[in-house]
């Protein structure tokens, strides 16, 4: 920090800097974490700054690809409070760097003083001859064409004319357009460090996902289901409008301890055991289970999902069965016991005698990494996209943050989603460490207070730069209470509130059939597919396959529900009726939604459109589409009436048109 | 980010952390600026901290005086979702480096299974085996005296006593106690980088200012006032309260362009001029101003107000009079003209025709910024402790940062008060680049909402650890439109609300007189000091200084008024009044303030005493001592009334006393 006048040239570059910039955003813990956006989507940066005095600045956004050497520029404007933004749109699927820089503007300074002074009536002769140098600085730096101008119109300021003939060029918009391409920008400050936004495919900001266990899909009773199976199935679920299928662990099963229906600790010797105890003498983490086919059958599955519109999931589960290979091929990457056996993993007292935990801290940990990522590397060939992982926060963080990067960067389309439900901020770490999406809280959010506020803190807090939430409204782990004891209203109301609330959103198979049995006391399913197989009757009486099938139609249709990043909650005056909206930037696509939350009582409510918000004036009639009830309404003013009877429309999903004016108006309201 | 087997041993540390430490508090601009305490003041730091999976931590909070080589640690406890915090108190006038250390904790992680196991009945023969392994391991980290005794233990444990003997033995106290003492800290995550605290006296955190013309302080009429005049004031200003006596510019004073009285542009020959346009014949910015006295006569002065308990703080104030002689010295430290005249200063159209402002962006920076430092270090020489410095915001903010890091190296004693009325991001980058206390907007906030809007935005936000506000009433640039028609009542309102609202607060002359005669239409002064010499009765009818005076006692004598830190507002059902409350952190000191903000009119209203956070009992009487008009009351429960005549007394500054429940509470009561 000291300076004396021997190492002063050194330093004069730091020391001399008149420009500040502060708070630059978006900017995830000190620019540690890069923020996340898909392809198509905008990144808008804002930043403080200033300088002393009242001289002008000018700042631009850069931007780049990160394969890009050079800089893009983008002029920031002004927002009032020393704050300046600007925006960029991601366009290709690979990192960007974005940053600020920021410099002194004297021409700026100089004609805001020219202009107040003359305007005052003062003399401004010598200004005028200011003025003469500035512009004859700027042609030095100006190109072939705008130097003789430039130096013609310097002349002209210090010659002359009218001091008033002069200050009319000198604030000319004309000189102004001419001037600004030459700014002077040897002293320009520039923001350190440099800020990264990582690039998704679409699909990491937009999907529906649909989960299934490919073990239940034969329709013949106590078979075994098939890849085979699954593909009969692919019109049934795109039909719905589902458009990730996502499959529970396809590898084989250990025998060893295998766990039994409702997961008794002895199986029979036909109960299938839980897929996620994976790995016996067929192999491990790169095989499947021969009883879904072969390998081949899988990539064909694969093929025919996406000639449907289906991305295939897979769950990326690194536990293993005891009889998985690694287990005696890699003794060392797995806990043992002072006798020198290996642990199963606990929960104590719980046990879990079907499942070996991989221990992360082994010496051997780099031929484990390395291995693990082989393994999505394999299924990445097989054509898989995207990988469903559980329980990543049992294993270390770093991990994961190697991992996925070292992914990305040879397939930047692959898409994570970390399947946590723990703590808050280890949730958000896992974010950070680059999965493209989360599971939530959603499932246990059910009054307008908790979603409220939940959804607040998802889309309106820095956690929207790095966090996906991805709302599950059930699993195979947890089949909430309201659902258990809601009915057929319960399962339309959560369908709604899934699929609309959040871009993403997902639903576990049995969910369209409204199944609510549970285990008594619990979130887990009576019979459950993680233990045996089942099969469904897809046509159940009461299912509400319709339903959602119309919910994901509006869903594609309406490109306000594409994205989160406009999700407003509204007020109406019922507790039982939560009332929000989402837009797109430009206000062409707006969606209102109200739900009642209730799902045994009807509730009536005034709800109040935020008019202003949606640029709608406070006379204008504009027209009001339930998309999921097809009613038409005209409404005017912001206070509305709405009437939601669980039995039979929970929730209204309007679509906001305001009405063009045409010359029939006036006929139309006689 | 990539590794191979190759260069895996040397990333290892890197990839294999798996502790997590993340949003580090306090934390200014991630680190690039340091907060700041004064001598006495706590740090408490905060932070994120945690791991995969279930695994136990520990963390320790690292602090150091930066003069220390060796770090101090301190346990951090849990605060909950995953926080943990610890403090440090800053004891020596020196910067404070602190950070946050973590590690894994597995014989914690071993501890809180065994105990699980064994309370479900489980058998626990391989986990007491564990325990004599972690014990061993244990034993070899351990002093000589320790190591014997954890060996026999893990000796113990894995021998043949019953389980439940041994369990006993691994969850003792005891046990926890010694292993506490030797973690395995081979894989500590240490938070990078490394924070600081600028350690200030304690005077930048409290005190009271009285600015004061030096030349005004004759006893006889259009005598011109000195150094030996304002000793004889001394007793008088101390005796009011204050501890800091701050002086507009001492130095020479221009015969160039000089302003007349009410600024005038044509002075008389008499006319003093304007003290900050700095510098004549006799010398500029190292200089005294002839009339006052000599150097020795100040170096007299300044002795004199210390014996009074008195810093005396300088203006400094870098811009130059026509004749200052650095102008001829250095004409290139000056803007120039086209025809090579240097300019004077400017805010278009207005004019200051009898100041040349610095130019800092000259070739010869760095001689200019050398020689500006050398007249701090000149002041300091003459026992100045303490500099007000004049419209920082129109100097690069870097030169700031350089000049206050230089001084405080050598003079960490050494007060800056930046008197920067600008927009709100310069105010605080001024504070962030070093001063130690600022100027604040409250001359112009008088209403309940902005009072407590702009007081929680000093004192809840992140600017609390870097901006340290000193609001003064009135300046000799500003007679606020409150002080200009509300009369006595006024500035009784004003008093306490700057002494009580913030631990560091000011008043220029005159205002204990209640002068409020304004130049119409406008925030300055009628017959400006800054143009003339005036002279005051000290005694005047109606003046306020026996008011001021119990301010100021109050303020001494009740901790509580000594920070900023707990200040809280609460309720009271009258917009007219605000009520608000101090308290130490042990709740030894307590103080509630009511204040009637409107000047005219007496308000009654219900105050809500906050009984929890002052951990009073709902049926709990309390004392409510009145320190400015003696009233003593007993209270019980939160609501109670007051009554505020502004004619009287305008505010209340309560004391609260829990009272001791003596043997005499029956007759008491009687």
């Amino acid at each position: 920090m000291t300076f004396t006048p021997r190492n002063a040239a050194m330093i004069a570059q730091e020391y001399t800097h008149r420009v500040w910039i502060e708070n630059v955003r978006p900017q995830i813990d000190c620019g540690q974490f890069p923020v996340k956006r898909a392809v198509g989507e905008k990144v808008r940066v804002s930043a403080d700054i200033f300088t002393d005095g009242h001289d002008a600045l000018q700042a631009v956004m850069l931007y780049r690809p990160s394969s890009s050497e050079s800089w893009r520029e983008v002029p920031m404007t002004f927002q009032g409070n020393d704050r300046y933004a600007a925006s960029f749109t991601v366009t290709s699927l690979e990192p960007y760097d974005y940053s600020v820089e920021a410099w002194l503007d004297p021409f700026a300074t100089w004609k805001e003083g020219l202009r107040k002074k003359f305007d005052a009536g003062q003399d401004v002769q010598s200004e005028l001859q200011e003025g003469m140098k500035l512009l004859k600085d700027g042609a030095e730096r100006a190109s072939h064409g705008d130097r003789q101008w430039l130096q013609e119109k310097g002349e002209f300021l210090g010659g002359g004319a009218s001091q008033g003939e002069r200050v009319a060029t000198a604030l000319s918009e004309e000189l102004q357009a001419i001037m600004g391409r030459y700014p002077d920008r040897s002293r320009t400050m520039f923001h350190e460090p440099v800020l990264r936004v990582k690039a998704d495919r679409e699909r990491a900001r937009f999907s529906a996902w649909y989960e299934l266990f490919p073990r239940s899909a034969a329709r013949e009773p106590s078979r075994h289901g098939t890849f085979k199976d699954v593909e009969a199935l692919l019109p049934m679920i795109s039909g719905m409008g589902f458009d990730v299928l996502y499959l529970p662990p396809i590898h084989p099963i250990g025998r060893v301890k295998r766990k039994g229906p409702n997961n008794t600790l002895t199986a029979g010797p036909d109960d299938p055991g839980s897929p996620w105890a994976i790995g016996a003498a067929e192999g491990g983490h790169k095989a499947v289970h021969p009883e879904l086919g072969t390998l081949e059958d899988f990539e064909h599955f694969v093929e025919a999902a996406k000639h449907h519109g289906l991305d295939v999931a897979l769950d990326l589960a690194y536990q293993c069965a005891p009889d998985h290979p690694y287990v005696s091929e890699h003794p060392e990457w797995f806990l043992h016991r002072p006798d020198g056996t290996i642990k199963y993993a606990e929960n104590p007292p719980k046990k879990y005698q079907d499942v070996y935990p991989i221990n992360f801290d082994n010496d051997n940990w780099v031929e484990l990494w390395e291995e693990l990522k082989s393994v999505v590397d394999f299924w990445i060939e097989r054509g898989v996209r995207i990988f469903r992982v559980d329980n990543p926060h049992t294993k270390p963080l770093r991990f994961w943050q190697w991992l996925i990067t070292e992914i990305h960067e040879k397939h930047p389309d692959i898409i994570f989603l970390s399947e946590a439900f723990t703590r808050p901020k280890v949730m958000n770490a896992l974010a950070k460490a680059g999965f493209n999406q989360s599971y939530t809280y959603f499932t246990w959010r059910n009054t307008k207070q908790e979603l409220t506020q939940y959804l607040t803190e998802l889309t309106r807090t820095d956690q929207q730069e790095f966090f996906r939430p991805n709302f599950f409204t059930n699993t195979p782990d947890i089949l909430p209470e309201y659902l258990q004891f809601g009915g057929r209203a319960a399962f339309m109301v959560r369908t709604v509130l899934a699929a609309t609330l959040s871009s993403n959103y997902g639903i576990y198979s049995s969910f369209e059939l409204c199944e609510g049995r549970a285990v008594p006391g619990t979130e887990e399913y009576l019979d459950s597919e993680k233990y045996q197989i089942r099969q469904w009757d897809w046509d159940r009486p009461g299912n509400i396959r319709d339903y959602i099938t119309r919910v994901n139609r509006i869903r594609r249709e309406n490109p306000a529900l594409h994205t989160n990043e406009r999700l407003r909650f509204y007020l109406v005056d019922n507790e039982h009726l939560l009332f929000y909206g989402k837009t797109t930037e430009d206000l062409s696509s707006i969606i209102l939604v109200v739900v009642n939350l209730d799902p045994y009582q009807r509730h009536d409510g005034w709800v109040y459109v935020p008019l202003e918000e949606l640029n709608i004036g406070g006379q204008e009639v504009y027209q009001v589409h339930d998309l999921l009830g097809d009613g038409r309404y005209f409404w005017q003013g912001s206070r509305n009436f709405v009437r939601l009877d669980p039995q039979s429309s929970p929730a209204q999903i309007f679509r906001i048109r305001r009405r063009l004016r045409t010359e029939r108006d006036f006929d139309y309201f006689m």
